[in-house]
């Protein structure tokens, strides 16, 4: 192999290295600290696992567990973004973020699939992409549920608003989002999230 | 499905997140902290898919990132070992741990089929544990190369002896192997690794 392109892979795998360094809102279960976007995929891709056969309709596996370790990578350019934030959504930024990360290797066509996997994420409407975003959005409530709402609290997030920005993890498994009404009332009665 | 098979399934996400808390002798390339299991696991699996091609013999990439995710879960109850230490092949201790993490859940398929994939991964028979294990022993040697080799001269570690623990990187990738000897060579001449 041709030394430059060796160096492209090796700088692909030196520049990924910064997403542990991208905090989350998000503190680890047992509240020690908060979460980095690199555990995080990391974690997702294993709930990918967890959850896979509960998905609303069959999913690819492989292409879910792509998708979960690349969907942050863009987060080294831009950051995390809070789900409760405005400009949350404001994608124009993040897609130019990917194609700045997926273009760092010249040779590899995997690279390229990764870069369409991640706008497939994005667009939510694959049922990989429905499924793999449904987790991303189950497993920081889940992370409130533990840590008596420590984001929730942290930004006064109410009720119907955390109803309202995940209702879409119904679209990817319905079973999750059972399970994500009996932790937000459980939570409510707790006093962990406003009325 | 029925309420406790689903509270297994989250018990394993709450179980696994432990892993972000077992710190690694090696630090990030920015040699700002260092590195935790879990985030190096995500990085594991991201270099697989950058090096899948770099293989001796063609690898299952689906598998290869399975067994990426979760070859170090063990650690949970192990902890980390370090490479140089005695004791670092001492597998019984890990053989239990790897019994006792991919029992959480008794209704998923894939978690037997995970944990046969963690088997064969110690085992270093196959073509997918080979490459794996390579990309395993080449990242730590490329975070020591970027930080002016940090837990090599913390452990006082030789040039003879890091050829010789890391041996096997050619039994997964010849490329890679090649790559390490430089990485080596330079770090020796640059006195981060004694003679």
């Amino acid at each position: 192999m041709e030394q430059g392109l060796l160096e492209q892979r090796l700088n692909f795998l030196f520049e990924i290295d910064k997403l542990k360094s991208v905090l989350r809102q998000t503190k680890l279960y047992d509240d020690s600290r908060f979460e980095n976007s690199a555990e995080h995929s990391w974690h997702l891709a294993l709930a990918v696992m967890t959850f896979h056969d509960k998905s609303n309709v069959p999913v690819d596996l492989t292409k879910c567990l792509k998708m979960a370790l690349v969907h942050d990578l863009v987060e080294i350019y831009t950051g995390d973004t809070f789900l409760y934030h405005e400009g949350h959504d404001d994608n124009a930024e993040e897609a130019k973020a990917a194609e700045k990360i997926f273009s760092i290797i010249d040779d590899l066509p995997l690279m390229l699939e990764l870069k369409t996997l991640w706008f497939e994420f994005e667009a939510r409407q694959t049922p990989e992409a429905k499924f793999v975003k449904a987790l991303d959005r189950f497993l920081p409530l889940t992370q409130n549920w533990k840590t008596h709402g420590t984001s929730w609290k942290k930004h006064g997030i109410r009720y119907s608003q955390v109803v309202e920005k995940n209702a879409y993890i119904q679209d990817g498994s319905e079973l999750l989002w059972q399970q994500a009404l009996k932790i937000f009332e459980e939570c409510r009665v707790a006093g962990n999230l406003l009325e």
